[in-house]
């Protein structure tokens, strides 16, 4: 049915590090993005461009001279064009992608100082500059009309354009990995920045979302700011139908099976349980991204201890964050508040009221999950918050889920989960005490509807969904047409 | 028609300062409110509810036993009553008025740090409470079933319903002063307070504001948080219809006659004659409000003279602020922020290139709005910014309006202006290099245009035609009870 297909992504499936014999070795990556898009490339024909993230990457990049080629790494077999955006690298990254869009889509803002609104434009050409990069490597790649193509994420939001120019008929998804926003934090940047992200992804047939939250928050944004027209789920613009869809992504049980029975996972588990000496675990598992809602939490659980003195003593938070955007300052500035707070519990609650870990340990991380009691995921935004359906997966203690109202993954765990606001650190500290104190037969009840829930929609069926309906939506384009 | 009216809201008319033989001296307050509502008070019976806000006013609530009584200031004659809220003052004020509800609506949260989202029930309890002691206080000043009560403002969103349930049919309108926000702004308000403050204000048969954009905003959250059905520009909630409606509040241009004509604003202006020798005026008028966005003005004023070298020499930038809220932190900070920006500025391109004027000097302020080529209003979010209109009234050069695209009088003066996004710096430098390079004639074209459309709406207009439409509202209400 389809001519083959072509992903395009910010990050690829393979990543280089300098060998021991001092060339690059490939690794393929973690998660379920490759595992769902790469194992789809595994069974047919076709391509994926992503962007070279590291020297070690521009080194390959430059071996095959920006062409095509084929690697194995850790058992898989893949077909890259791996784009080198030399300088332009820096401000599409960092100022365009991880600050204006991640900021405005995340509502990350510090009002009345950021966004700055400066020296913008600069940075924005260099973001449109290396999105024709990499759309120039996608249509390098398309082997015919019925190729399908799947844009991932906010760092290409403006590729489509072009694949379209290039292939009028192409059968074209964009996918978000993050949330959308109402128009108060959109209307944050630039005019021309909100209307080209917009017009860019509408060049699809499908826009998909982890939620149907950010799928209708997609579509107001559209009909508010570029006045297209709303029909069911579709935003209809200059001619152009666009569907805007929910594919929900659940957990990789296999993955999450073959990890939990392993050697370092056990061991962790050991020092854990020792750490935890009989206490109840109220556990976050999260990257130090501002938008992860951390300070908040810990001021939760302060306020928990403070109210309800007969925990003290009794529980024990770990949070095991994972070091993320180290390199932008906010983000530095973030943790150490999260490291004071830390600190300020542990000098009014004893030193072993909570523990703070940062660093990369993903066994010590599935370890916790299992023995948690309360599962804390308060994120402000979070495009679908994926540990919040790993912690029930790997859970042997029917835990409870306190989660936010805002991440996307909340749209299938709110019958089983505590739903909190993100910004209500009262209302946070009560769902705390309510799920530390709750009757084992209610956590039962509540553990099995999210254990079901977390498991809807692998990685696979979550390929799987939106091939089809971009199947169905490019055929009822050409239905249209031929009408 | 009516049996007189009762108004309700935070600052009354009259306040109190300790005269010269120890005893407390009424003075009338200012402003368009004073003499729109403060005028309809002269001509028919009622009250006018407000809360002590200082200790003198508190002596004079004690000395009439907290009852209702008359009291002549300026020329103009009220009947008062007078509520003294004791400690709850504070936390009602600071805390959740000009803290949670005025940062909300203008969306000033410095996210990931705030709300703090905690110990906000205490407080919230006292808002409540002083809201109580309003309602109770309009309640008793309520002469007759046809009596009209207009509620003012974010301070007394909890008013109505207790004069709801004490009248069923009283003819209640509240009227905002404030923008109204979407959803991601206002549900970063704990889930009680955002239900409440809508629940609170639909008690009226009629809510007002000064833009149809912040009318759309309120109704959509009435719909998204409520549950609430829109049927044109109401809202039906709990079998209640709330009419929610745009009253344009525009100059009061015999005020302003009379004050440019006077001599301390004669004097004021031959004192910015001398400091302009010849040079262009870029002019800024505001309260050090968090919402006015006067850093990120200063880093468009400093953009264009960066890259407009021809300017140099040739504008100065006065900025007149009237200080406001220097006991809340964040107000302290972003003051000093501002300064020390104005001062990098100097260093840059000289100690003439900008001045900034912080106190209360009226008729300073009015001399400057006379004089400037550019006046630049580009606050993040204002429920009218009145400055705007009374620029181009005052104004004597033809001067160029650069107006925030988020403020309320910007949906009548946007044919006159030069409309910005103001979180856009890069833009706003522009503008600026626009305004000052126009030609005569756009600018004569445009100034018009302003001049007619900051004339719609006078205070007594504004305060006619809410009286019309809440009577419309009550008759029609009346017939459906009937029908």
């Amino acid at each position: 049915m389809s001519d083959g297909l072509v992903i395009a992504s910010n990050r690829g499936p393979v990543t280089w590090e300098q060998g021991e014999d001092g060339r690059p070795a490939p690794r393929r990556g973690f998660g379920g993005l490759v595992t769902a898009l790469g194992g789809a490339l595994q069974d047919e024909p076709g391509t994926w461009v992503s962007v070279a993230l590291s020297d070690v990457d521009r080194e390959v990049a430059a071996s095959v001279e920006g062409k095509a080629f084929e690697v194995s790494a850790d058992g898989s077999r893949y077909r890259l064009r791996l784009i080198d955006a030399g300088d332009r690298f820096e401000p599409y990254y960092n100022e365009v992608a991880n600050r204006l869009l991640w900021f405005a889509l995340h509502r990350l803002w510090v009002d009345p100082y950021s966004p700055t609104g400066e020296s913008w434009r600069e940075a924005w050409a260099d973001y449109r500059s290396v999105n024709d990069q990499v759309a120039q490597g996608v249509v390098e790649a398309v082997e015919g009309s019925a190729t399908e193509v799947y844009l991932q994420d906010y760092h290409l939001c403006l590729a489509g354009p072009a694949i379209r120019g290039a292939f009028p008929d192409a059968a074209l998804l964009h996918y978000l990995h993050t949330p959308w926003t109402g128009l108060d934090a959109l209307q944050r940047l630039p005019d021309p920045i909100a209307e080209a992200v917009l017009r860019g992804l509408l060049a699809a047939d499908v826009v998909g979302f982890s939620s149907p939250v950010w799928c209708r928050a997609f579509r107001a944004g559209a009909a508010e700011l570029l006045g297209a027209r709303i029909e069911d789920d579709a935003v209809l613009l200059d001619g152009r139908r666009t569907l805007v869809e929910a594919f929900v992504l659940g957990v990789d049980a296999e993955d999450l099976a073959t990890s939990a029975a392993s050697e370092p996972v056990a061991a962790a588990g050991a020092e854990l349980d020792a750490a935890l000496d009989g206490r109840q675990l109220v556990l976050r598992v999260d990257r130090t991204d501002l938008s992860k809602n951390i300070l908040r939490g810990l001021r939760a659980y302060r306020l928990l201890l403070e109210r309800h003195p007969e925990h003290r003593g009794r529980v024990w938070h770990y949070a095991h964050l994972n070091p993320s955007r180290q390199e932008v300052p906010e983000y530095r500035e973030y943790l150490a508040r999260c490291l004071a707070e830390a600190e300020e519990i542990r000098e009014l609650f004893g030193e072993d009221a909570l523990e703070i870990f940062v660093g990369d340990d993903y066994s010590r991380a599935v370890a916790a999950l299992q023995r948690s009691d309360v599962l804390f995921a308060n994120p402000v935004k979070d495009g679908t918050n994926l540990v919040a359906k790993e912690g029930p997966t790997l859970n042997e203690r029917d835990g409870v889920l306190v989660l936010s109202r805002d991440a996307g993954a909340t749209a299938v765990l709110e019958a089983g989960a505590l739903v909190v606001n993100p910004y209500d650190v009262e209302a946070q500290a009560d769902a705390l005490h309510d799920a530390l104190t709750m009757s084992a037969s209610e956590r039962a009840v509540r553990a099995a509807r999210l254990r079901e829930a977390a498991l809807r929609g692998s990685p696979s069926e979550w390929f799987r969904a939106q091939r089809q309906v971009l199947r169905g939506a490019v055929s009822s384009r050409s239905g249209r047409a031929a009408g």
